[in-house]
């Protein structure tokens, strides 16, 4: 016998609530109770997304999302800045430059992010910047970037912001108009507890729309204009909305304000601090100083054969974690906590981490790093 | 208490067991585990679509399928025939149009089709004809098109034939490679089962993957090559696509052979023949003669109020079927009987529209269309 916890970077756990909504029998999607359904949903994700503005609910992966934005925002010919810090950074630019935008790319190591005043040296130096391109927290890598400093900035100097909230919304606080976020991508199966299939994206205000309105990139199924109008005219989606993941984000987002998003925020920082006092109890390094709340990204000891070790947490001791990408293959482990987790999957995410680690012979006391989690659990 | 049979083209009724098997704990898509069922998914799906040529799986409605056909088969500057014979064919110019794609409009009124000879005679005509765009079974009218007659003449021509197969797929024949079919578009909600959420691209072969190499629309999301390229690479795709829903698609492709194609496409064929028997011995008209397997559409009888006929045979008899759509509103009735369809469907759906043509004081005796129905069962 076998059980797995999934602590993936997405998809993420989904709740046996949320699965069961799902399977419920199909309705039709333009009956009176679904309507009611997608509405509350709607009005549930702007409390998430923190926006009086537009949530958008969409049939895509959270690419789809982030093309969205490119090609709803922009023209060709158009000059963009980029925060390339990883994986979803690079797909920012690539999406770019595919529709013809100029992108001044900010690439940084991995692990590293852009600051507010990197960003404010930018602005300032290059001229006539549309829009700047920021990944909220980059599952790549693990970092966070700060968004309401950079908003403040990139507001100052009348730029759009957009932001790759794929893999930190539900879980990390996200406030878009306080912020001054003009547009923020999102996917389901990450902090909201959602299988893959749906992504969102949210539209703050006048800024945004302008920009809508002045875009020159042809599009069909990702035009915002026909989200817009299919929202005011019958409170529906244009085309043919995945009705079941709908009706299971709907017991999503029940789930998350019978906790309260300040009581979510909160229980992902306390198994951030509790898997990263495993960690290091452990004598390991966590692999940034900017990891955000939603995954820790370790280091693989000097000499250590990291896809061994991550196959060893995931298949010998049943925790599935992911190892690191491109350059970073079998140097770094990603350990995602995002979502529908709770201690228990800290414990034994840290447990299988902890026999892994034996296994492989890096030498510390078996129980350390629990004992540190717990120690944070019980604080 | 109440009971609806869904009998709307899309969604259609999902088995309790293809639901179910959508509500397993979630997995991680890039595992060995997931890409066994992917794997049998596409290679189920190839034999839906009669092709040895590739079929793609696709997070988003069939109409993103429509889109990733056009933007991938197309340049701006070509110049296609598109048969618009209702509101999808109609959906296929607009696509083409967005993207700077001269369009020949065959515009024909509803319940008509687009003949093999016409197309002869147009695609003799116009010249330099790079694609043509068809619309299968067109869900605003019923009809079905001769698709083996058009692909002969189709290729003849030397054009490429894209079909939007998203209604028909699953419950009407498709030999994409004997029917000499370029690229198919379908979607998960209607004949194969499923919720509304994935989508499917088919590609024959050389011919369009030709045009897929020459195309200059840009694109990112629907990029087909980076779709060959993940199925090549990893047998996976380039964006996370739905878990679930590809969990589904194997449980309902599975049900799909343990009945067998065959047979699945003469119950279609039985379905229509009952409700059609149905419809016309309560004396009421088929709207078109050209009408497809998986949908009747009928004429509401002259004088009476249309949209009242649905709705009782949808509100008060339980049985949701769609009225007519743009100008035909209120004077059609369109009842579905696609994927997950027997007979105890078709009459109830008899049954409920009896009980309502006999309120709104239609003439005839009682039980009648049930019987005509029965008869072509027990045939």
């Amino acid at each position: 016998m076998k059980k797995e916890v999934l602590l993936t970077p997405g998809p993420s756990q989904v709740p046996h609530r949320v699965a069961a909504a799902g399977a419920a029998p199909i309705m039709h999607h333009r009956t009176a109770e679904f309507g009611e359904i997608f509405a509350r949903a709607v009005a549930g994700m702007k409390k998430v997304y923190g926006t009086e503005g537009d949530v958008f609910i969409i049939a895509s992966s959270g690419s789809g999302a982030m093309e969205m934005a490119v090609v709803n925002a922009l023209s060709p010919g158009d000059r963009v800045v980029v925060g390339n810090t990883g994986k979803f950074g690079e797909r920012f630019a690539q999406l770019c430059r595919v529709y013809g935008v100029e992108v001044v790319e900010l690439v940084r190591e991995w692990g590293k992010i852009v600051t507010p005043e990197e960003m404010d040296e930018v602005l300032t130096k290059e001229k006539d910047i549309k829009a700047v391109f920021i990944t909220y927290s980059e599952t790549s890598t693990g970092i966070m970037h700060p968004l309401a400093e950079l908003g403040e900035v990139i507001d100052r100097h009348g730029a759009l912001f957009i932001v790759d909230a794929v893999s930190g919304l539900g879980g990390l606080e996200m406030k878009m108009d306080e912020w001054k976020v003009d547009m923020v991508a999102a996917g389901s199966q990450k902090a909201l507890m959602l299988p893959p299939g749906l992504s969102f994206l949210g539209v703050r205000g006048e800024k945004a729309w302008k920009a809508v309105e002045e875009s020159k990139i042809p599009k069909y199924y990702y035009d915002l204009k026909k989200y817009r109008k299919s929202m005011q005219k019958s409170g529906d989606t244009p085309f043919t909305i995945p009705v079941t993941l709908v009706i299971s984000l709907d017991e999503s987002l029940k789930m998350m304000f019978e906790e309260g998003l300040e009581s979510i925020y909160e229980r992902h920082k306390k198994m951030a601090a509790a898997t990263r006092a495993g960690v290091k109890a452990l004598g390991l390094k966590l692999f940034s100083e900017h990891l955000s709340y939603v995954e820790t990204v370790l280091e693989v000891p000097e000499g250590m054969d990291g896809k061994k070790l991550s196959s060893l947490i995931t298949n010998k001791y049943g925790c599935r974690v992911a190892g690191g990408q491109d350059a970073y293959k079998g140097k770094i482990v990603r350990i995602a906590h995002m979502g529908y987790v709770t201690h228990h999957d800290v414990l034994l995410a840290i447990s299988a981490l902890e026999m892994s680690l034996k296994e492989l012979g890096h030498d510390f006391e078996l129980g350390t790093g629990v004992r540190a989690a717990e120690e944070v659990f019980l604080s």
